[in-house]
C-alpha cells in the first residue's frame, strides 16, 4: 500500500533541494526504470502497476528492495508524465567523484549547458557514441533533474560524470581539448585527430572566456546558409559523430 | 488599440483549425518577428511594445501593414511565451504548392514527423546546412505551429515546403533518395555521394514500409554504444553534416 509519507517523499523529489538532502531520485515510465533495474544504481522503491509487475516478473523476481503495487492513476499522481502505465523508481544518486582517464579516451564536457532537456539529449548521444565519461561545469543542468533523466532515453544509467571547475579538471587532465566555437577551424577541414576533450558551452554565451587558454583547438561545425547557431546539443552530435568518424 | 476582436483573432490563430479557415499564422518574440518582417511573407498585422518599436524604427518605417502598440502585459496575454517584450506579428501562410527540383540539389523528406519542436528544430538544421528545400508527408506536424515556428528560430522564412503523398513526389522527382535506417550502410563508410533526397522517418515507426521501394539507399549513422536510437531531428542533423561534408 502506498503510505501518505511515501507519496510526501516521492513528490519532494521534485524538487533540487531534497534530492540534494536525500541523496535520492526518481524515475518513471517502463523503459527508464527498467534500464535503472538493469544498472549498477542502487534501486530502494519501485511503485509498479498489475500489468508492470505482470509483464516483467522475471526482472522483478531479482529485485530485493521495496516495491508496492499501485493503479495506473495512482502512479501517474506521484510522478511528472501525464500518462504513465508503467512504474516508478526511487534510487540512490551516486556521489560525486572524479574519474581517471586514458589517452585515448573521447571525454564530454560542458561548460554551463543550462537546459535540462539538452542535458538529457547529450547524455543519449553520449551513449550512442559510446562515450562513457562527461564532466560538468558547477553551473550545468543537474543530472538528476527528472527532465534530464527522461531526455536521456535511459542512457543516464550508462555514463560516469562529475561536476567540477572545468579549468581544473584540464589542468590535471593534460589531454587535448577541443572547443566548440562559431570562429574555429571547421571539423569537415580534420583529416585525422587525437582523442580528448570536446567541450561544449552555454546555449546563449557560449565557452566562458575563463577557459579558453585551456582549449587547445578551436573547432567549428561549419554552415552553408544563413541559420546563426545550432542548438548545443545538436553541435554535439554532429561533432562526436566527426571524431567517431576520424578516430574509428 | 488593441480591439476586442483583434485580441479574439489572434488567439484563435493558437488553434490550427483556425489557421486552416484563415491562412494566417502568428509568431512572436524580437527574432522570429524581425525575420519574418525580412523575409518575403506578406505581414498582416504587427503588435509590438514601444520598446520594440523605438529599437527597431529604421525596419518599422518600411512597414505599411496594420501597427499596434501595446504593453508588455497585453503582449504576452496574446502568445504562448511567458516572456515577451518585444513583439507578436500575424501574416499569410504559404500556398501548398509543390517546387522544381535539380539534380544537384540536397533535400530533407519527412515522414510523419509529428512532434512539432522536432520539425522547427529540422528546418533550423536545413537552414544551417544551406538546405532551402523541404517536403513532408500529410502526416506530418503542420509547418505553422507555433512551436514548430519557435523551435526554428526565425530559419522558417528561409525554407521552401509543401506537403504531398512522398511516393508521389518521389517517383515525379527521379532524384536518389536516401532513407535513414537503422540498419542500412553506414554513412562513414561513404567515400563519395551524389546530391538527393535525405529521407527521415517518424519518431517512433521510421520510414513507413510503403515508401520502402522508393528508397534508392538505405543509410545508417553508426552507434559504438548502448542507445537503441536517436532524436530525430538529431540524426538529420548528422546526415545533413555527413551529405554536405562529402558533398563539398
Amino acid at each position: 500500500m502506498l503510505s501518505k509519507n511515501t507519496v510526501k517523499f516521492i513528490k519532494s523529489l521534485h524538487q533540487k533541494k531534497y534530492r540534494n538532502e536525500t541523496g535520492k531520485f526518481f524515475v518513471e515510465g517502463e523503459k527508464s526504470v527498467l534500464e535503472l533495474l538493469d544498472s549498477d544504481y542502487s534501486v530502494d522503491l519501485l511503485v509498479v502497476t498489475e500489468e508492470f509487475a505482470d509483464r516483467h516478473f522475471s526482472v522483478l523476481k531479482n529485485y530485493s528492495g521495496e516495491l508496492i503495487e499501485v493503479t495506473q492513476n495512482q502512479l501517474e499522481q506521484l510522478g511528472q508524465f501525464q500518462s504513465n502505465n508503467a512504474a516508478l523508481a526511487v534510487a540512490t544518486c551516486k556521489s560525486n567523484q572524479s574519474f581517471e582517464v586514458q589517452e585515448d579516451e573521447l571525454i564530454i564536457a560542458l561548460a554551463d549547458v543550462r537546459d535540462p532537456g539538452n542535458l538529457g539529449t547529450i547524455i543519449r548521444i553520449a551513449d550512442w557514441y559510446g562515450i562513457k565519461k562527461l564532466v560538468f561545469s558547477p553551473n550545468t543542468a543537474e543530472f538528476y533533474n527528472p527532465k534530464v533523466l527522461q531526455a536521456s532515453m535511459g542512457s543516464f544509467t550508462r555514463v560516469s560524470f562529475f561536476y567540477e571547475d572545468l579549468a581544473q579538471v584540464f589542468n590535471r587532465w593534460k589531454l587535448p581539448v577541443y572547443g566548440a566555437y562559431l570562429g574555429g577551424k571547421s571539423i569537415h577541414s580534420l583529416v585525422k585527430t587525437s582523442p580528448g576533450v570536446i567541450l561544449m558551452g552555454n546555449e546563449s554565451h557560449g565557452i566562458p572566456e575563463t577557459l579558453e587558454s585551456s582549449v587547445t583547438q578551436k573547432i567549428t561545425i561549419p554552415g552553408f546558409g544563413k541559420a546563426e547557431s545550432l542548438n548545443v546539443a545538436i553541435a554535439t552530435a554532429i561533432l562526436c559523430d566527426n571524431f567517431k568518424r576520424l578516430l574509428s
